[in-house]
């Protein structure tokens, strides 16, 4: 099983059949397309999402469904909100109807351990109401799914420590700073531009949100924190500390069946 | 201004437009109507909302609307699961509709302060959708929004050691447990039964969902924390800082206008 | 039972679920926000549609839902249409999911004796849909929703006769008018400024409509009939027979079970 | 202008631009395919909404659409309910986006005389919502709408008595009754399988209905009030007061303009 | 059986149920509203979608639904594009409604040999996911849904010739030109006026589209090929060719049962 | 600009700005996750979209958003139909609103050079529907959106010699066969499973469908067409045929500006 194939995308129907048939799951990637400062890719999030997934899925038995690229609108407060051009998002209900129609799919195909793995804050909610409309009608199906909407909440205290200082803002405004310009430096250097990377913050954070978005509330750089203090080796120490957990969750809620 | 009329809902509609006239703003409440354990109403959600924000309101020059009281489908990890009876809920796509049909409306009127005012956490998200909505298509509406999805991240240290003595579980956990039961009996005590109160923890607490829900996400009484060590004086000092910060909030994103 | 409680709002959720076992309903009221003339509220519907819930629950052994306080767009033949400042209405797709979704959850709880009661009648139609689309694929469901959409049809002639003598206009145009105003006078005369009640009438009135809203279709004051007409004894001898029939109305399709 | 071709579907595009050009109007009819007892056909409403909106045209200068020909769902009582073979029902947001789609149509044609003619109860406030959606969003268009739900309501004293001798059971109840047979018997006789026509009432009549639907409310034969009792002659005498005061109403919202 | 009612607009509801017990099928005619040249009337495919169904269900014992007259929207390269005044069309989601909601209902009544027969080629993929829709949660049932979106594509080559003398444009573009003048000079010389027929064609015809719709792929008349070489007689050979295999389709995918 | 950067997902947002500032254009490429075959990956239209995008962007100066890999449900006579495990399809509704939200964004961006290029014959209508919402409300703005949902139906009659030896079975049931596979040599030989690839057949081939999906309209190995005819050296020639014509389109209808 360690050997077979993964990437859903690359597979033929025949591969992903004998993966039903012997009890894989499937992970679905969320991501986004999403500014991510002036030296991270817009498609960032849907990279580390999809990375995430098979690094999971190849400890978990799992396929890796082809990520969902467009996420729903970036906000002001975790990604620099729908001013920036390059950010292309859809609504909550294209998101909402988009992950209830592909895990309706899943249920089709057989699969019953489906994993809904999210690296972009603002898909929550939106993602889980899609998964729970799949399942409605559906009482007697043995499927479960497991809804991951923030991956990334458990690493150490060390390793907090080394990333941020004792300076960590709170995940949402990591947002293409010292965590993700990490973890794409260690995952994907060729597609950072570490060169340019800064490090900004909004003039003020607040728990809230004003309509239509406000200038102060947005950062010149999209980097919401400071992206200069990031190193592959602090994405490296994250990452693992990342993948460990959701790989321990998949085995905990979504056992890998005996004899697979 | 002071002695204004507040309650939307118990004005006529020229004492409405008197405020629009003299630039007050309006708040719309977000509640629910989800079980809250063995001695909170259905409606505590919907009730500390709406004492929110005429508490808000009578500082800041806004009125009330009649607040939501049917929210999102309730999350075992955040207020018990869909499996009570008496929880009773919302789809997604029928609450952002809900906010945007709403939020239109107070734009026809010509209020051009509003305040989404939530106390129901699984709103977030849909009510942020249905804002943006609302918005879309008037470019050079001079109107703010403000969007309040959590309002009682900003207690004191001092008041958080209160309430928690260091047992602090996360505001979604702290549901129908001391911060809520503490807030009810400084409000509305006569709404407590707090002779039923108990102390509860659901077996496993994750950072992630798993649907359908399993029952060891799930407390036996609903409440989710330790509801037996609330007090009306805990709420009391609770309730202070949580209004405090969200005056503050309205009058800086949304300025009372001179001469109001 | 008789001392059962009743208003759902203020139920903890273990009562809901007494109260599904020994087999009572539940009533949802559906009102709206929207302009009452220059001396009634704006939730006048929501009010009176959440009372009268509650008298006929008291007879009928059913609990109280929290009301739909938004309804459908106000149309000037019966409510001085949507041009008013303060009238805060939904569109007809938002009812009809509001109401599905509801009325989804009270089959979910295990009522079967389920009555949708409004005061607002431009609601008619899209909340019958939307109990309509909850029982779509639920066949053998035993449930019975009794879906009542004008509540104030059966009064006495010489009820009619001491409200209208003899000028009755019609009950979509007796808005904010005689009826209403008396049954608010007897029920909540705290929310009515009676000094303030005019009498108007539309320049002209047609059994059909006009879109955009003309201003001859529109009275000045929000009355649609003589409000001054209106007084307190008028209110409780109509409320009297507004309740009774529709307790019998209750009691005949949805009977109290035997030992409830 | 009086020998203008008046159906829209027979018509060729040059000719409706002509129609639009020296200002004609447009009436949409919206009728249903219905059950309407043993002996008329499912087609009744669409054929009378038709029939009345050709009549109506010629006095008015307008150009009659394609009529709607499925409705929104029967009620039993107005129409039997959804339980019978042949009736052929939409949902309300079906009928609601067909309407706004259609109305958008006619204001992009440039028609700025628009008129909705309904002959199907249960397309009330569907029909309406649908044309208020068409015109959001358009403030500056000069179009009106004339939103016709009944238009059968001002029948002469007279003429009521010579159809119901003093035994009218209300509109709703009066279908594939005296009224419609009568009409259909004046219009289209060669439609009417008049010896199969009976004469039936449901076992109750209420001012409310119940979900599911009944037996007990809903006839054997599908008419719901005296069928027998109608004749050629009722139908041309009601014909004639059913045209006139829509012929007046549309003159009088929709004035044909001089020189047309 | 052969002299069974046809038109389900025209039959009774005793009638239709006759037809679904004794195995009878039903047909869905879809045509548009748009234009089709200086000569042809714009509800051309919805009468030959009717015509059509009318003369396969004589041969196949089926009945004809009322046909969708309104159709989606027209393309400039298949139907001139949405700049017609007279062209009136519905969205894609509204379609989608239409088709969804008129099958359930045919599914309800007991047909189990249901047809979809359409003469707009915009109509296609919409009709087809209405249908789908219909089915989705009847795993069971054992009804058989033909659908036809493309009828006119089983000509012979020697009525090829004759109709086009070897210069076939394609049938997208054969929009309101020889093939489709002629089978309504065939059917219904009376609605062609064809003295005013031209031909035409679209200054560039490409396999792509460009929106908003530029004037170069549009025709000046509205026809899109050579309207003047079309006759009766080449309408009716070619009807001839189109019944034909439709009927055998019919018949194979949906056999009459024995005894019908 | 012949160096500049064309994958949207791996720019950062100042080169989507200084895209959209020199006049570059943004093409969508819309594919599926839908069987294709034994030898072929799930992610085949997908793929073979996004690539033909990259050659055409070259070559016009465009960027390559993110590609739509769930595309609409996969029809027996183009792709096998939904019954196969691996297809993962979305419903129309959900591709309208996913293209039109995508869409929209391109307009705030600031693009007005838009291409929508399709490899997945089932998206058709629905991505064109997506697109005419997106412009809905904008008659002002200057953007073009050039819709090409058919890319490879203009290869040289040589070439389809060459392809198919006079043996074409249209391209819709070309299905995982001669052109894809060849293709797909072409591009990406270590995701095609030559080995597996098999000459198959659907045992009926109809120009209509019936549904549900019957079994004689499916093949077994997913295949429609002789897949074992393929070979990279036909794919090269297909490849450089199919983007010949596209780069002239897009050039000819959304020309580079001067400058640029």
């Amino acid at each position: 099983v360690s050997e077979a194939p993964r990437q859903m995308s690359h597979m033929t129907w025949p591969e992903v059949r004998a993966a039903v048939e012997r009890g894989a799951g499937v992970i679905l990637p969320l991501g986004s397309t999403e500014q991510h400062g002036l030296h991270l890719p817009l498609a960032c999030d849907a990279i580390c999402a999809a990375d995430l997934a098979l690094a999971v899925a190849e400890q978990t038995d799992c396929v890796v469904a082809p990520p969902i690229v467009y996420g729903y609108r970036s906000r002001p407060m975790s990604g620099g909100g729908q001013g920036f051009v390059g950010t292309t998002s859809i609504s909550g209900q294209t998101l909402i109807l988009t992950v209830r129609d592909v895990v309706a799919e899943f249920l089709r195909h057989g699969f019953r351990r489906i994993v809904l793995l999210n690296w972009h804050n603002e898909n929550s909610n939106f993602m889980y109401e899609g998964a729970h409309l799949a399942l409605e009608g559906r009482p007697g199906d043995e499927a479960k799914i497991l809804v991951i909407e923030s991956p990334f909440e458990r690493l150490s205290d060390a390793t907090m420590e080394e990333l941020f200082a004792g300076d960590f803002p709170g995940w949402a405004t990591e947002h293409a700073a010292i965590m993700e310009t990490s973890v794409m430096l260690h995952l994907h250097p060729d597609l950072v531009h570490f060169d340019r990377a800064v490090d900004d913050r909004v003039a003020r954070a607040t728990p809230y949100e004003v309509l239509p978005v406000q200038p102060e509330f947005v950062t010149e750089s999209g980097s919401l924190w400071k992206a200069t203090r990031a190193s592959a080796e602090k994405g490296e120490r994250a990452w693992k500390e990342i993948v460990g957990p959701l790989v321990e969750a998949v085995l905990t809620e979504l056992p890998v069946q005996a004899g697979a």
